[in-house]
């Protein structure tokens, strides 16, 4: 594999440092390349701004048509393009972060808004056939795999299916379907480590241990069987068919069971 | 009341923008009082850093504990500090951005990850019964109000029940359930302008007037009935009684019907 993983955590001293650096050990010993973002390291500004775009601030900003243009004419901003090479160059992208409120840390979700421009990473359609936009199973990243790697504070039960903060696989949704699935990437399950605030050694070795597991079997598991956009699954309003998981509505019945 | 209107848009001659104009002069018809948080104007950094709460950068950094320490001893960030007290002067939150990635702005999440520091928006028990953790629907927040206001280019069967981009409640659900509701405040109906990205003049028009008259009723319009954490809804694990929602799973259990 080409790995490029994608770190976010202010503190390299962390329970996240120390999964990261074994991460990295461990694609080492399988002998697979990796490139990484260490994204407080590299001091990533997370702020769209028309200074990405090239964009003259006494005309009207609109984001999607400016960054189409920027990137078209090869005028993006070289911190953005750099991340993009980095991601055309990979054929896995690991996503690992603290949840913060039960999202990404800003600086995280501001390497999506500001790499993942229009015509990148959206926005893009089927040259055969110019109305069907690839997106959701189709684009310009597909072929690619995603796993996200994730400590958290809370315990595993309160991530759970039906615990107080709320199903991890639903929290991560505008991550793994909204951002890398939209983009065509194949989304694995992720590596959910609870307890990150109370973790001992043990805690650590047995996450650790998960971890090498996991990387060992990455390029070849089979990844979360969202629905494609594509495939009949969903009529003209973009709506999913009546007959699959019927009488059901939420984030859930975007996954084929 | 006196509302806290938070925007994040880096174009203030938007549809997003517009409809921020239109909201602050319907408060000032109303007799209410505002103060206004644009955190694009401001040039707000979004990045939680040991710089933050004057952490020597030699020791290793635990963010909860050394903002609770910053926090307490009032060496928070001067810019941290100020956004506490304009939330601290307000009794109602809105909170409007455009829909990135099926989440806020990295600058919109940074306000979150930097001002609701621990001690001020979590990490807050019951005084009287120190085991006990104030927050989803307890909380040093509590009694205040927040709106959701957020512009998407998708349509809106797109961000229905079941939309391909997922139920827009459940995508807001880190915010309005993670992050505001965890923290105490009473959260009221997202407005939603979806197809933001092709809306002329009619639709301008539409979607003021719908603004105003969630302002108009903001004050006194019933709340999404999150589930509160300390009423018996949850077991000692945090997890859902089953008699509640019973057989189902995923975010929507954690609101009453």
């Amino acid at each position: 594999m080409k790995v490029l993983w994608l770190f976010a955590h202010p503190e390299r001293r962390s329970l996240g440092g120390a999964l990261r650096d074994e991460g990295l050990r461990a694609l080492d010993d399988l002998g697979h390349d990796h490139r990484q973002s260490d994204l407080y390291a590299m001091g990533w500004n997370p702020v769209v701004s028309g200074a990405d775009f090239g964009h003259d601030p006494a005309e009207r900003l609109v984001v999607g048509e400016a960054s189409r243009r920027a990137w078209e004419s090869g005028r993006l901003s070289a911190d953005v393009r750099a991340e993009q090479d980095k991601l055309a160059w990979a054929d896995t992208l690991v996503v690992q972060f603290p949840l913060w409120w039960y999202g990404m840390p800003a600086i995280l979700k501001g390497w999506f808004d500001r790499v993942f421009v229009k015509g990148f990473a959206y926005g893009v359609t089927d040259p055969a056939r110019p109305g069907r936009s690839l997106r959701y199973g189709e684009g310009r990243l597909a072929g690619k795999r995603a796993m996200v790697v994730v400590t958290a504070g809370a315990r595993e039960s309160s991530l759970g299916p039906r615990g107080i903060n709320g199903d991890i696989g639903e929290l991560l949704f505008p991550l793994q379907h909204g951002t890398l699935w939209y983009t065509g990437m194949s989304v694995v399950a992720p590596l959910v480590v609870p307890g990150a605030d109370r973790a001992g050694d043990a805690d650590f070795a047995e996450y650790a241990a998960r971890l090498r597991n996991r990387l060992r079997t990455l390029e070849t598991e089979a990844p979360v069987a969202f629905r494609h956009q594509n495939r009949g699954d969903y009529d003209d309003d973009l709506v999913l068919r009546p007959h699959l998981a019927p009488g059901r509505r939420g984030l859930g019945v975007h996954r084929a069971e």
